[in-house]
């Protein structure tokens, strides 16, 4: 045995986080090649708006995939007219993974943790062994390089790089790859469906997709006003775990006290939040260990912040605030829905931002389309339903079995809400889910984890909007029901005529049953305006 | 604009692997608390028993879990009987993520990303504040202490360290942690449903498990042969990238030349091969670019590698060595299928090994359980189909809908082998994937992501089962329609002898019947026996 285990710890090493995601790139979303270049166009896109956003620019954005080898290599350029990057931070967003400036803020952004851009880079990298060209326009400089990955370091490796004047302060990001083991496709999970998806959620975006047969589709902004920049917010207490909390106290060097702490740490709680805590934790109250305010934050021991995270429970507080939320807004919904799918019946629904695990706040946005372009045709035509999921306003087109908005929007009840086989209905749901920290189940974004709290408010809002859509139906049910006894009747009526005119024999049939018609659309009339006949 | 961007680059961060992990621990499998739980005792199973092969040691592992408050904390102990870890390596192995022994290895383990046990660790700190208690025996010693992970530097924490002298040399590993967000309950994805599908395919293995509940079940190895260590193997040439080759060959300091390099780096690559494919490399085959093979390693281009790419796919190679893959069996899966599910029929295919990309060794074990106890039932007791899902012997008891083994059974044409509706057969399909390194769509190792040559030899594998169980199913559909036929027959047969013995005027109807069937049953029998009536 000594031989052998002598051996196992011989290959003792560390390895770097970018060693890891090369190894298991299926976790960034490079898992097969339709995904792969979709997974690309995913992260430049989203990336280019929230850099236009942080830096209150309405996005324009160009997209260009152009074929190198077909079903196998492609060139991806990418052109935003956000603030660029300046120097010193360049290689670190394109070439380091987990660096950047969004993953420990509790601000709503499409991407959120820092990876994205360098996971491509890093697929260039190792499908056709190109680093990326990068034009920045930041400022008064103009930056052209090209940036790949040491994949043994996750450390940026930057060469051939130029830097210019840029008197214009024209500002923007130019970004393009040359990626291997890709395929180009329209189909559902493509480019194409991605962007107009983009477009559709997004609507003071400009922006242009040119394919590789040289087509260029360009969605045009309908909204001419850039979104308020997302706030960056503190959490709030409802929701907190133990760990969070300590590890909070533990990292503030800053605040006097832990009354101090909890004030400006966290979203809501005032100095009179603080005295009612206070008068829970001063150990009279059974099943809390006191708590000293006056010590200082890094003190916190495990058992206080168990302590205080149960006070949290029992105190009322008000709701988070909901202006770090960005939701796409009913109206928004609405139109566009209207515009793509042309349906019967669109149910939008708007509700006040939750708060799930952790303290962090989440807006759920549902709606409804029926009858119409709404669902989806499969090859041979036929009609089914279609689950339109977004996170951020950022579609979300693989994974989908494995979704919790998919597993919420299926689990609903629907034959309470007149469908008889949910599969089977012209029917599309939309979901979006706005939050400061979407949780994903992967690196790769694509699907939602089980979250109870949220899975629970997507299933309620679907339902919200379920509601209007059965009281529609059953609306559309009435009619028809009503035209069935209306038809029925006029048949019947056709043939007394006929019976009357034999029986009296005379006058004419014609005449009486125009009568006796007249006279029955009368009263049905007034039936169905909900008078009494 | 300028005092926006600012502030953007201010808050420019780069982050711990560890610190990526606690805000994103559902890709490790910590998502919902009775997942976190099975979670758990997967890891340390899995590392037990990878460390026992390891060792050349018969596993013999105990898991006790205890309940701390309901629904909510529990402590999860084991203990095991393999080698231990030595003092140097403790940390590492349970404070640290990405390091290990296993991550660059290509050999058939379990565990494969260095993450799982410290994720248990950093898991336990999150939840309940506390890190994990070690005993290590190791050779001559004895350690005892705690592990933590320092979240920030993602390095181990590691106190109240007591080393004792261990002059029996007993050997083992003890690990217990205290858990939140845990929920222990009995259900198909729970640590006993986990543990019971571990002693299936592992017959080498003794393993029990005490319950909250003070019930201890305990499954004995039903064989006594340790396995052959996994093998670790040079990869094979076929199948992979070329910045897989262009990245060994820049680490290779040792080889003198290229053509020494590709002899010592991969398996079935002889000094034959090697002329083969200088003749194909000598600038005289249309597209592919000449190659020096006497150059050192380090020196090769991306175009070198990918003439060196092309040509291995015109070469005719011997296939991947099978001794890196060491599959659960035929015979003993056919033992544990009878066992467990007691059906009517069984079907286990044995397939030779295959490769997918990156020159990666796989093997595909299936089998199908049809009736008896097969399938699953639901809590209305109406059956439906089952799909047990291995990899590399360890069981696969989440994200069911997302992984490729789900995939590929689900995609078998199930009509063509006479089955109306799949999911509502009494059917079980038994699917193990061995591989020295499992494509897993996350760190959390629950689902086998879409690698399109792992799913077509998953498919293959199944319709091969199934083929057999539709000759299987045709036999006894064959039968029943012989024996309606016959029943017919023989009613035919009564009403032939009264009618008969009326025409004739005598006789008794019951000895006519009696010699007729008596004829009939003969002619029946030779003709179902296959001989000429």
């Amino acid at each position: 045995m000594a031989d052998k285990t002598d051996k196992i710890f011989t290959n003792f090493k560390e390895h770097s986080v970018a060693e890891f995601f090369k190894k298991n790139k299926q976790m960034l979303g490079f898992a097969g090649k339709v995904r792969s270049l979709t997974t690309i166009v995913h992260e430049y896109v989203t990336n280019s708006i929230d850099a236009c956003e942080e830096g209150g620019i309405l996005p324009e954005i160009t997209v260009r995939i152009a074929e190198i080898s077909k079903n196998e290599r492609y060139t991806v350029a990418i052109q935003d007219n956000g603030p660029g990057i300046p120097k010193k931070h360049l290689g670190k967003a394109l070439g380091q993974m987990l660096a950047g400036t969004k993953f420990h803020r509790y601000a709503q952004q499409r991407g959120q943790q820092g990876i994205g851009a360098a996971g491509c880079t890093m697929f260039a990298q190792i499908t056709t062994g190109k680093p990326v060209k990068v034009v920045s326009e930041y400022r008064d400089k103009r930056l052209m390089c090209k940036v790949g990955v040491d994949i043994k370091t996750n450390s940026p490796d930057i060469t051939d790089e130029i830097e210019e004047e840029n008197p214009q302060k024209a500002h923007g990001l130019f970004i393009e790859g040359e990626f291997g083991e890709c395929k180009y496709e329209r189909s559902a999970q493509s480019p194409s469906e991605y962007i107009k998806r983009i477009a559709l959620a997004n609507p003071h975006v400009t922006i242009s997709l040119t394919e590789p047969s040289g087509e260029t589709t360009t969605y045009t902004r309908s909204s001419e006003i850039v979104p308020a920049k997302p706030k960056e917010v503190l959490p709030h207490p409802l929701g907190l775990g133990v760990s969070d909390i300590v590890e909070m106290a533990h990292r503030d060097a800053k605040s006097r006290s832990i009354s101090k702490f909890l004030q400006s740490g966290f979203q809501r709680v005032s100095s009179a939040r603080v005295d009612e805590l206070k008068g829970l934790l001063d150990g009279r109250t059974e099943g809390l260990a006191p708590i000293d305010f006056e010590k200082k934050p890094p003190e916190m021991t495990w058992g206080e912040g168990e302590a205080l995270i149960k006070a949290f429970a029992m105190v009322k507080w008000i709701a988070p605030a909901a202006d770090c939320i960005r939701p796409i807004g009913a109206e928004q919904i609405q139109a566009s829905l209207a515009n793509i799918l042309a349906p019967e019946f669109i149910a939008v629904t708007e509700r006040p931002p939750k708060i799930y695990k952790g303290g962090i706040p989440f807006l759920v946005e549902a709606a409804i389309a029926w009858g119409g372009q709404a669902g989806r045709r499969s090859s041979t035509n036929e009609i089914g339903s279609d689950i339109i999921r977004y996170a951020n306003a950022a579609p979300l087109l693989f994974d989908t079995s494995g979704c919790s908005i998919t597993q919420a929007v299926k689990d609903v009840d629907w034959k309470r809400y007149k469908m008889k086989n949910f599969e089977e209905e012209a029917i599309s749901v939309f979901v979006n889910v706005a939050s400061v920290h979407v949780p994903y189940t992967s690196a790769g974004k694509q699907a939602l984890s089980q979250e109870e709290e949220v899975y629970q408010e997507i299933k309620n809002a679907v339902m919200e909007a379920a509601r209007r859509l059965q009281l529609h139906l059953s609306g559309i049910n009435k009619e028809r029901d009503q035209e069935l006894r209306r038809s029925a009747i006029l048949r019947y009526v056709q043939q007394l005529s006929k019976d009357v005119v034999d029986l009296a024999g005379k006058g004419k049939a014609d005449e009486v049953n125009a009568k006796l018609q007249n006279l029955i659309e009368t009263k049905y009339k007034s039936h169905i305006m909900g008078e009494d006949a």
